[in-house]
């Protein structure tokens, strides 16, 4: 199984691929989201997984964009709770740190612990925060720490010095499954669609009360530009139902002028 | 009168500016969107010019959440067509050009322009488009070349070699104008709203009937995350009213059971 990823081995993508397809699988490591449908687009992977939005910075509208470009069918959702790992050389301490590497999402999230514990400590951007913990590794300096998740601390064999630094702890990324071909998931009970309205007044409101109407619930409602048409807007939807219900839901939006495009059904993922 | 930007001279920011508050106009240049509300903060700046969103890229996320998290009230709106002009040392050509350097969005926007007429051309990111003209001319090599607005140009007084060379010519960014004080705009007829409703099934198709029934046109619709509360969201919407009809549809509305947040009402702009 290989399965094609944005990010270096021991990132949080990969985190999430041992997760849900088991320590035996391959991981492809990309260095953009566009490369991740590149290497489905040449063969060269099995299934791809995404990060699709976090609860503190909203929706990867990339991804979404690119998803809907490329249709490879979404055949899974799981959530991860990010935790962030203050890794160092193997002694060093929290006086010691005087450089901090990492992506700049992940530096970002730790700020509050770094004012507080290491206030000195220059920030460093890196490109991918398993990389970084590498880096640090590399450079032997035990003044340089890095923040990465504990899956890039076992990787490169790195003690985590403080666990768990990210400042607010509701930190969760959503990632989807996707594959090369069309599959049947079984039990299914949530589909993500786009919706484009005919634009006319009123008309997302019709739309939205014609799944309220059907008891089929909203879990997200994410709006995007029309490319050539300014200032109207595409949806993408994720509603809790699949299979017949929903497809008869899908013709009665049809006749209401809008057009729909399913991306994939999936069975929901607790968080 | 001192308005704060984000970005330098000639940036499509102070462009804006100009054409809003005239060309006595006193800009006071800040770094990041964050810098833009830290010159109110401080009173030193009279308004304020940001970047809600382009018709290509969607909406401008960080400056949607500052709006909301300082309150400067929106009193205009104004859109610009964003037209990307290749600027060159005087005598240059393109057979010339060896370097194109600009803003990566301006770079990304010029790409099959760049991909068909210098092809070999290096694409170098800089952090903003009228700076990336002031480095050229410095430089004072031919061979390099910048991609930015024609007021830049005029400001540093280069030639444009090849004027409007953005791949898509529907390529509009909306700004929003903000005071640092409450301010009645005259024949108001948008307001901009954030409404968190009660995350009961349906409650969002609901609050959009709302609208709908009132004959309240919904001219945007932008979801945002809830920090603290995964995979619950607010919404900023921006409503084609203003005043006493548009207050009696947001008692109706927080009678429902959502909060509502009005961000400012002000005179819709022609695009």
């Amino acid at each position: 199984m290989r399965v094609a990823i944005q990010g270096e081995e021991g990132s949080y993508h990969h985190q999430v691929t041992l997760g849900w397809f088991g320590d035996d699988v391959q991981t492809i490591a990309a260095e953009t989201f566009g490369d991740v449908f590149g290497a489905l687009n040449r063969h060269e992977a099995d299934a791809a997984i995404v990060a699709t939005e976090n609860s503190l910075y909203g929706s990867i509208n990339e991804v979404l964009d690119l998803i809907e470009a490329h249709r490879y069918p979404i055949i899974g959702e799981t959530y991860l709770r990010i935790q962030q790992q203050l890794i160092t050389l193997p002694g060093a301490t929290l006086q010691d740190i005087e450089k901090v590497y990492s992506h700049p999402v992940a530096l970002a999230q730790c700020e509050h612990f770094l004012d507080v514990n290491c206030p000195a400590a220059e920030r460093i951007e890196y490109h991918d925060t398993a990389a970084s913990v590498e880096f640090i590794k590399q450079l032997g300096d035990p003044s340089c720490a890095a923040i990465a998740s504990r899956v890039a601390a076992e990787l490169h064999e790195m003690p985590i010095l403080t666990p768990d630094i990210e400042d607010n702890k509701a930190n969760f990324t959503r990632f989807l499954v996707l594959s090369p071909v069309e599959k049947v998931v079984k039990n299914a009970d949530k589909t993500s669609l786009v919706l484009t309205t005919d634009h006319t007044p009123g008309s997302v409101a019709r739309i939205l009360s014609i799944f309220a109407d059907n008891d089929i619930n909203l879990a997200r409602l994410q709006s995007r530009p029309i490319i050539g048409q300014p200032w109207k807007y595409r949806f993408y939807l994720d509603v809790e139902a699949a299979g017949e219900k929903l497809d008869r839901i899908i013709d009665i939006i049809r006749l209401d002028g809008a057009s729909v495009t399913v991306l994939g059904s999936y069975v929901a993922a607790k968080c």
